[in-house]
């Protein structure tokens, strides 16, 4: 599974999954036990998984999960090796099985396994500041700061050489070496993610990671929200200044550079070498270049291909916004 | 009055009043007792109201006050029974009066009746982090937990099945049932209200509170401003993302749905089922209907319709703005 | 220097400063002690500054420093006075030598200086919360209240009759008298800048400050970061809303009112009597005028002289962007 921290709590009877979604189940058929629940792509054979638009059509035809949560004019596309379980609403749906799955991804309650960081392992191998606390199954690698007021939740992992501010919150993140996360930020909580309704907005499990690859920099004030089904991901040497927001399930390139206060929405992958002026927003499921910029206050709301520079809102080629706003 | 928590330090004789806004009381008139401060509205017998537009023209004609603060043109507007007090600055006396009411109402000072949670009536109630302290005349439901280094002050009130994130700070705010306010959020400070003045400006009391309805989640990093003279209030299933700053008096209905960064100025309404894309901007003073989309990266500088979809900034209908987008 | 808190590691000989930029040291010439770096203008005898640009020819024509890092184009601007270091790029070797005399500015580790305060002399002389934290060489006025969880590192000076809210970090800052300081803010930490670099990008020092002068207040989540070269500025009487961003080398005149999540980008200097409204965005190195309005959402990418309405992205005159957007 992605993230290595939140427990499978599987495996589960197909019986018992079809019983969940109150869907009709074959009795003559092998009641086989599913181990896990994954994407079209990432399923192997006794995964489920889910299929919910037609735009994911040729991955469909192609995935080798025994299982998948979808819709009666969706089926068709399925191997003959994936049975579908039909549903009316195939999101909801997977995140009940996936919560069944990973029933600790869904809330976030604070880390009741912290401890003050002297009464830990790491008692006298980092520098740390007062107040520091450290949840169970966290690793820190050498030559490493952490600020006062830290929280450091379980299943965190921090690489060598990284300087840890104060008022950090860290959870279900890997950090790697020589990286800097300046004060108040919060890494690594749920994203925003649920399926609205009136009475009771359903959540649904963030099984996904945060990492944060090697040289970075967070600036204070930030948030980064773990995945969902996948990771959030800064790749190496990306900076980030304060009072940025990364939700859940974006991937950064390296060596790119973001100012204070943007903002990127859900599942948006951005290229390499991308700069990004203060107060942009990019909206989510987007695709965004290798070496493009983006200028300052930007709203980006489609994709951009590699090499251009965008400026405006909806962002457009800098020459013509220039050229227009002479 | 509309914040039970802060205490009403009156009543105070008129007389006393008027020396305090330095006009000049009629000695020959009885010396009543003025027993609160309130809104043109809500005000009855024995209150003081204030009234510095034309625009409440209607409400003042009937007002149940005994006294208004207001201007010598406005003052023909009030009923037999409601005494002008005539002022230049209208909202710079009522600041004075309302602060003669309620003298804790101005400045924030941090709470120093907390105590570390382990210390108080909860200790074995609920569950919680490390560093929780609570203040004063605090009431917290069954089944809350609260993380590591929360703050909650006096006079707050938490309803069953609540969960509130690490680095918190609660002040005068009623939070309902199944509500889940998330790490670093900052709800119930005093709004941004004064009056400016060129060596220094002049704050003005904040007698509201926060109100979250019943199933809401407020994102990290989130600030909401409690009210000056009426509250400011999240209504029931709603959901708020990470870094998002709603500001004084503002009233937000049921099973609305804000993206990240988004900024709401003080005063609006905002209906129900209402989606607010990431980062968009809502002047103050505004009405915003119900079923409302506003799409991200917008700013609305007027009052949207029922039923209406916009975009753009400043925001108009979204299918304009994207015919002169394409 | 600037900054009276960062210590000065020199004089170094100009010979060991030349080996440190790898460039060619005439062994006939005496080998200077080189007392400090500065910029162009505040250079005396014997201190060492940096010329990059042409656009700073007139103020290098004048320059009292000894020695120069600069380019072999504009080694000609000098006085006879002043003796060039040529280097291929200016910036990226005076962020060498800054941080050669001041090696603690480049990275913000956590102040381990800090104690609990009740372990300090301000014990008995303030009012103060839960778990403050104060480190060496802090200053603190008369009259002021510090909130619980509080941060303040060393190096900090604070006025009379100062409130400062809870979970609030300072370091590297001056505050004048009468201000407040409100929850969660983060002054002082260095800011955004570093040469980009493909596989690590390199920081450059930041000796400035944080001066907040008298009667201003500074919102909840609020970030301002230090200056590099120079200090970091907000006028007195100017008051900031929540979730604001100033960037290093920002400065802002007296009498100014910024509203909630509102960036300054760096090395903007802003007048006296300015008004922005919320989300608006500045970029840096701009000059805007006195008694300037900024609407709401703006994005301002040029100078804007005094006196001056403006409003739209990129910003313009108020009116015309009304008449534009009817």
């Amino acid at each position: 599974m992605i993230n290595p921290f939140f427990t499978n709590k599987g495996p589960f009877k197909i019986s018992e999954i079809s019983a969940l979604l109150k869907i009709s189940y074959d009795m003559d058929s092998e009641d086989i036990n599913v181990n896990d629940i994954t994407d079209l792509m990432s399923a192997n054979k006794n995964h489920i998984t889910f299929f919910h638009s037609k735009k994911y059509n040729k991955i469909a035809n192609k995935t080798k999960a025994s299982f998948c949560i979808t819709t009666a004019n969706l089926k068709t596309e399925l191997p003959e090796t994936c049975k579908p379980l039909v549903v009316n609403n195939v999101l909801v749906s997977t995140a009940k099985v996936t919560e069944k799955f990973y029933p600790n991804s869904v809330n976030d309650l604070f880390d009741d396994t912290c401890l003050f960081i002297n009464e830990t392992k790491f008692k006298d191998k980092i520098r740390y500041g007062k107040n520091v606390l450290i949840g169970n199954n966290v690793s820190i690698g050498a030559n490493c700061t952490i600020g006062h007021n830290t929280i450091i939740e379980q299943n965190v992992s921090i690489g060598d050489n990284c300087t840890i501010g104060s008022n950090v919150i860290l959870r279900n993140a890997i950090i790697c070496e020589n990286v800097n996360i300046l004060d108040s930020s919060v890494i690594g909580k749920h994203g925003f993610g649920f399926f609205p309704n009136n009475s009771k907005n359903l959540r649904y499990p963030h099984i996904g990671l945060v990492i944060i690859e090697e040289n970075c920099e967070i600036g204070c004030g930030s948030t980064i929200d773990r995945g969902s089904m996948s990771n959030t991901v800064i790749g190496k040497n990306t900076f980030l200044d304060n009072q940025i927001h990364i939700a859940h399930n974006v991937k950064i390139g390296e060596n790119s550079i973001i100012a204070g206060q943007v903002g990127i929405a859900g599942s948006t992958i951005i290229g390499k070498n991308v700069k990004i002026g203060g107060q942009a927003g990019i909206s989510g499921h987007l695709k965004i270049g290798n070496n493009v910029d983006i200028a300052g206050g930007s709203g980006v709301i489609k994709d951009i291909p590699d090499n251009s520079k965008v400026m405006g809102y909806p962002a457009k080629s800098l020459r013509e916004f220039l050229r227009e706003n002479k």
